[in-house]
């Protein structure tokens, strides 16, 4: 790995060659939105296949399930996000930058050794205290502030048929609900007995005010999100199991360890028994991963009250009646495919003295696996009945344009693990070169041989 | 395939099964939402990735993009969405029900033989219309309408930082223009040669009004798109050539050919050369399954025109420059998932008189692939250990609950193709029962050779 200074050489380098675009682009874009290039949708899918082989798949007791993103409003009043998923704004009317108050005040407390639970607050409160003690913009230095203002995160829209009857509903601002409302269905189909996990990888959506760092924050994202229902008394062993699956799977896409680390959360929700995150050192500093809850029975309890259905469990060996404990690894897929470029990222010197740009992908995850490359144009033939049969199998690329050294630098940068040579001794003897992206040796193959060779290499 | 009546079975077994729920359940639902289950996430994933396969993995000249659903409003304005993509609606003041103005007018010029254009007529000249032929509520039979209004299909939402400051958004109400406004971008990262292909899996959102039929019609769907962009000359050969590859992915997971046809459309609108459907015969009818239209350089040059952005293709052979020509082929995922239980459910009468339903999936779209049963509950510790290694390679149960013929029953309703016996020969010599969903009939296998004797059942 190249040490980074910042993004952008890894934006630049997807937007050149295809993992990741400005959204609406030909438009001047579209605030924080980004478009997955032909490169880019491999990967992201790679990973997601990746993590639901993982967690589904190779699972004894999780079972998958794909949400509506529009849920009926009443899920988002027992979850609380109607209420309080929102952030307290103000601007400054002197330099017009725009601060959260929740914010000012907590670090005017920190700095002054004042203890004051911040949260509780009302804004007519938080702007009398700001006032009061003269809170200065971090901006400018004055304290002239408008009134403050509250900023649900989530995206609203209507249902409904004409303008005058209307019902107000959301994007989802997180997949965790469709999990929740489905443990009962999930439950019943399946014949589960408690512990056991209900998965989803789908969009969420968060009209955020301060996004940012490429992929990493945007107002539109996908959740890779695992939630374990267990007795309460064994929440924390399986707390301490999935925070070792997590890291075990961050590792297994690629990261380095040392790359990464356990951050408890320093302030937990009233109703958890544990939180923390899995950071990863991204150019911009440690930043968080995923995270791994212990969420009590918070989330069962919070939808039985308000849908009146009940959530108890009845445990067919003991019949105790009990509502399940929850325990939450939920993970950004985007800013995990942020991580794994910047992680893959590299630049080599090479013997001659020109450098080359590899992405060094885990081959299970690179976009594409193999590379078919005819040495001159009159062995295309030869190489495209090879092609035609590899792609069947593998997700597979043809390149016969420019030097063959043209051609490895192209699979480098886009972290193509084997390239498949066809030379003139593949129509005397019947064999190709596969040279290895990360050592450059290469081997010779029969090409009968190929197809078992190539999934032995991406199986280890 | 046995005779439906209507979708009852299919919506039953659903629920029952694991296929679909309701969305938002336990809140009475969400009208027109639903969650995909265990089983049905599996079903509807396999037909994505068999989708993808062929038409991304498998083509020469395809590339995928996965572009955001959230995109820059002139997007919409281009692409006529904004202006246009509304029914014009209206009450009957007498028994409260809802009309489309311009389908009672079409109506009844039909019955009176009166040609005119109603696509043109403002709501003005839909209302007049209207009263001065006293056109009737086909309900109740009354002439006291409602104004029109016009209702625009598109969910919008508003992107920004406060109430007074927001720019109006929409979610996207099908995902075409994600690969339209990316052909530069692909194009030049791909270095593609025109004739190539962008195609996209993704969700698309409708506010209608009269969506129904289980997951045939929903307001929040997933596509599966192909854009094909070539030159105008060519583009009859290619409308033909994705025609027949719609026909052949139809078929290929599983629908009967007896079931499927192409249906040309009525109504071309002003830029199409051409435009058909393939329907599939539904148990409410024949009905659209997918699309494919001819639809000249209509796309590009208007995105040409509203972003200022030369859509311009340069063949660098010919150096002729011109705006290619886009033929479609868009197809709904959740109709198709529908189709496939539709096709596959049976009811079929046993030896013993009993009735078995079972769900004759295509293998490699089978929510799972294989289900392993320890005959006895002392042969479970041997059958979990195949159970852990088969299903590294496979999407895999495991059932010891109940009798082996109820244990059948079970994966036959949810349509796994294989079920793994484990029994005391297993033990004794080491062999296992592998039953056929289909025939019912048995083979023995070397627990050594089960994975690749599924291997290759499934790749048959």
């Amino acid at each position: 790995m190249a040490k980074l200074e910042n993004l952008d050489k890894i934006v630049n380098l997807s937007k050149t060659r295809g993992f990741v675009f400005q959204g609406s682009e030909i438009y001047g874009g579209m605030g924080n939105t980004w478009d997955y290039g032909p490169i880019g949708v491999e990967l992201k899918n790679n990973i997601k296949k990746a993590w639901w082989k993982r967690f589904v798949q190779e699972s004894d007791n999780s079972f998958g399930v794909d949400a509506a993103i529009l849920m009926n409003s009443r899920v988002w009043e027992a979850s609380g996000h109607t209420a309080s998923f929102s952030d307290p704004k103000m601007d400054c009317k002197n330099c017009k930058t725009r601060h959260r108050a929740d914010n000012l005040i907590e670090e005017y407390n920190k700095k002054h050794d004042i203890e004051m639970p911040v949260d509780s607050m009302s804004k007519e409160e938080m702007y009398n205290y700001i006032v009061e003690h003269q809170i200065k913009c971090p901006n400018c230095g004055k304290c002239d502030f408008t009134e403050i203002k509250n900023f649900n995160l989530m995206f609203s829209t209507k249902r409904g048929v004409t303008d005058d009857n209307q019902d107000v509903i959301y994007l989802r601002p997180e997949t965790a609900q469709g999990e929740f409302v489905n443990f009962l269905n999930v439950q019943r189909t399946t014949r589960a007995k408690v512990p056991f996990g209900i998965a989803q990888i789908g969009k969420a959506f968060r009209n955020e005010i301060t996004p940012g760092n490429f992929i990493f924050r945007t107002i539109e994202f996908e959740q890779m999100e695992h939630q374990f229902f267990c007795k309460p008394e064994d929440s924390e062993k399986f707390y301490n199991e999935y925070k070792q699956k997590a890291w075990d799977f961050a590792v297994s896409v690629g990261l380095n360890p040392e790359h990464i680390r356990f951050k408890d959360h320093d302030k937990l929700a009233h109703y958890a028994k544990a939180a923390c995150d899995i950071q990863y050192l991204f150019p911009m500093g440690w930043s968080e991963l995923n995270g791994i809850h212990n969420r009590s029975t918070w989330d069962l309890s919070r939808h039985q009250e308000f849908s009146g259905k009940s959530m108890q469990y009845l445990d067919p060996i003991t019949n105790e009646k009990y509502i399940p404990n929850v325990v939450e690894y939920s993970i950004g897929c985007d800013r995990l495919v942020l991580a794994v470029l910047c992680e893959a990222y590299d630049e080599e010197t090479l013997e001659d003295g020109e450098t080359r740009i590899v992405m060094h992908f885990a081959p299970h995850i690179a976009p594409y696996k193999v590379a078919i490359l005819p040495l001159q144009k009159n062995l295309s033939e030869k190489a495209k009945e090879i092609y035609k049969q590899i792609q069947k199998r593998f997700m597979a690329t043809y390149d016969d344009a420019g030097s063959i050294g043209k051609r490895y630098r192209r699979q480098d940068e886009i972290g193509t693990p084997y390239c498949v040579t066809i030379d003139f001794d593949t129509l005397e003897n019947g064999t190709v070169t596969v040279r290895d992206r990360d050592t450059m040796k290469q081997d010779t193959i029969k090409i009968e041989e190929l197809a078992n060779y190539l999934q032995q290499k991406l199986d280890a």
